[in-house]
């Protein structure tokens, strides 16, 4: 049976209109799915609130405890529960998950190299058995960027990376595909040029796009982790605007293959 | 089987020791149980550091839309995260769980009279069937005291009263035990004479208790929904200190039943 997992990126969850809107499309996706979302601003707005500082080293948050808070109160309480409502508004019986809930995400601290991370985890594994149990109870699981470490420990984790763990966790028992949806059409030739989507990218001509830099920036590790899953038995990675999980003729956006 | 329903108030949450021993207590439990929570005065002290006015009206909440999101982020969020992560450390398989979350909880609006509560909701069901579906894949549900409408609306929700409720809901396939810790240990005869628990309350003792003003205040509505859960088929309620969970000889409560 094909499994859906989709993330979907900050600028969705800061966005009412977008929010509803995506909302609306998933919840019409027949057969079983899994939705991965962050929170993107809200937690570097609450945290600005509250007076703690946002400290970022190239796009990723330094997570200290007060941090890991705002992040568990954003991402793991509103966030979450304000897309598990919407969802149940729309007859989606979605359920808010952390990593924690159900034993779903093990992680462990991220070792400290040239820069301490603070409460980031690096996943350890995903427990496809019960997450497999929800959904066949009929569950739509919503899980937020929070996994924990089995003793009580909480750790922000990537979005892309939850997402894309999930989707290989459960291609054991599911023929699994993974969409990123963001605010652009796909893989661009051209930043600047939307209809300039890139509709296949495999092994083969993902090193040419490297070497001509047509790939840069936040893309390559989005990509780097879509190869990764793609060999752990993920039957496709799809990057693309939401339209493109309602798989319409005529909605472009950019499908990777082994 | 028989299933325990499980209410800690704000005291033990805002205590770190107090929340450790507990949940060490409640992890050892055998069978099947469900814990239902609040957050105590952890909202409150975000509101003001987030420079909300906390509004009480005869001890309860006022909750407009500012105070509903910190709600979320508080009960739904850090405490409802914290607590299934520290179970998980002492091997409970705990699920953290909203009212929206399997659509578990459905409540409307509370009508304005005298009063506007805002975003408070007044139970309508329980999901038994989704509950009892989680209980039986071996996971332990972890309530934070927040209800839904089905619409998309979240409600700021009295957790005892999400406990009755609990209890009343799955009495029709379990044999339910309703638990509400506090503070003390027991109802007492005597408020400053610690060793003066009344033991048992029925329904005919509980008229003289009235009368005799020995059951006055915040224990009056406590009362009331214990009445209405055993009516409605719970078999018993205790009210007590967290020890008496573990029903060890010696440990007093009150037990009251119909």
């Amino acid at each position: 049976m094909q499994l859906k997992v989709i993330k979907i990126g900050g600028n969705i969850i800061e966005n009412e209109t977008a929010l509803e809107a995506f909302l609306t499309d998933f919840a019409t996706i027949e057969g079983p799915k899994i939705l991965v979302h962050g929170g993107g601003k809200l937690a570097t707005q609450l945290a600005e609130k509250l007076g703690i500082e946002t400290q970022m080293v190239e796009g990723r948050r330094i997570t200290d405890a007060e941090t890991l808070k705002v992040i568990i109160m954003v991402y793991g309480g509103f966030a979450n529960k304000t897309i598990v409502a919407k969802l149940q508004a729309k007859d989606c019986n979605a359920i808010g998950l952390s990593g924690a809930d159900g034993n779903a995400i093990t992680a462990v601290k991220r070792p400290v190299k040239t820069i301490d991370y603070g409460f980031v985890g690096d996943i350890e594994s995903v427990n496809s058995k019960t997450i497999s149990a929800l959904l066949e109870s009929g569950l739509t699981p919503v899980f937020c960027a929070i996994s924990h470490d089995g003793n009580g420990q909480l750790f922000n984790t990537n979005a892309d990376t939850i997402a894309s763990t999930i989707a290989t966790g459960m291609s054991s028992l599911y023929d699994v595909a993974l969409y990123y949806c963001f605010e652009k059409n796909g893989v661009m030739k051209d930043i600047n040029d939307d209809d300039s989507v890139i509709e296949h990218i495999n092994a083969e001509n993902y090193q040419k796009l490297l070497d001509d830099k047509i790939i840069i920036d936040g893309m390559i590790p989005k990509l780097h982790n879509a190869f990764e899953a793609l060999k752990q038995n993920v039957s496709k990675v799809c990057i693309g605007n939401t339209k493109m999980i309602l798989e319409k003729e005529g909605a472009k956006h950019t499908t990777i293959t082994l």
